[in-house]
């Protein structure tokens, strides 16, 4: 492993952080420039993965589907009362195609009601693809596994 | 990306990892040590951050401040019960001011009771300052923002 | 800290995501190879190790006895409705003995149900001796230091 291979595990880190930062900060509108025009971005469940079906639960096939779903969730919701926090880690390389990654990570999710009520969200694993673009890594296929086949309806969340 | 700045990048990681340490084991003496002697240390709720409300619920605008604040703890609390364990993970360097960086992070703390029942105690995101000193790496302000606005009493623990 | 205690850092780093991933994939065959032959795995209380007691909640002094314990979970368990998702953060090189490294670090295992049910499961701290063997990192010793002194039956799991 030499300095390259160091700054590059470095800055997959910082994609997976500042992705945790932009969900949780509520910053939908920029959750799309995470990934890349073409995109893929599915919310499944590890049944499904393990059953080796194919559709998830939802399923994006292009980054304007993305900007499309934040704008639906925006006017679903005119006030959001509770709070996400992303906990991500155990970030593995797994492979590479070409010049994209296959990187996997675990996730939790935690949600803090206005109340103060703290529930455990949602919990799985990243099964992801990246490349590098001109403005650094982007996503280009991004499974969200949960550890749960009961999606919830809030699940219409970005994960 | 150097060297030099990988480094410095981990040296971070383990700042956060001692502090997290330093808390989980109960070795709330050595708390104060992880800050400057001017430091600010504030304990606020994400919704006071974003309505720019200054004043946190916990305000500490010394290193002296924090070790009157571990006294008491210490007086309050003859026997404790229960544990707490710190998961960190996003941290971010956001930018720099002359010798100081400003890093955030997330993260979520848990408290396992001594009858083995475990609760989210809380969970948000640290907004710090850093300098480095000759001992290393200390926060010259550390902003605690939890995602809930119910601060519960045992907020006056060091999270 | 030169590049090669940075690569260090790295594949330590790795060594942990390697594992948690081994025993989300509920791949627990492949769980012993993370040990050396003559290891010692213990799970065990932070109250235990706090009063200096020795003999832990489950211990092994091989990696032939975690095979065992592996090969009794399967013939156990026909069906496993749950999963579980390790968070493994707060890293810490404690030091070293010759070419064996002391490292500790913080865990949460959230227990997700077939129904969607999720649950802390587990938090508390590993305290591990790992060794570079040609294979890679491995774990002569590592100690599951759990907050709870309440000690589920399903703690016969790996963690």
């Amino acid at each position: 492993m030499d300095l390259a291979a160091v700054v590059r595990r470095l800055e997959i880190d910082k994609l997976y952080a500042d992705y945790a930062h932009c969900l949780d900060a509520d910053r939908l509108e920029e959750w799309p420039d995470f990934f890349t025009e073409d995109c893929a971005y599915r919310v499944t469940s590890a049944e499904n993965v393990e059953a080796g079906l194919p559709l998830g639960i939802i399923y994006a096939t292009s980054k304007n589907m993305l900007v499309d779903r934040v704008m639906a969730l925006r006017r679903a919701n005119i006030y959001e009362p509770q709070r996400y926090r992303h906990l991500i880690s155990g970030l593995r390389i797994e492979g590479s195609q070409g010049d994209a990654l296959d990187v996997t990570a675990n996730f939790l999710v935690v949600r803090t009601m206005q109340d103060g009520a703290m529930t455990l969200f949602a919990a799985g694993c990243y099964i992801d693809r990246i490349v590098r673009r001109e403005a650094g890594w982007k996503f280009a296929r991004k499974d969200v596994v949960l550890d749960s086949r009961r999606i919830d309806t809030l699940l219409a969340l970005p994960l």
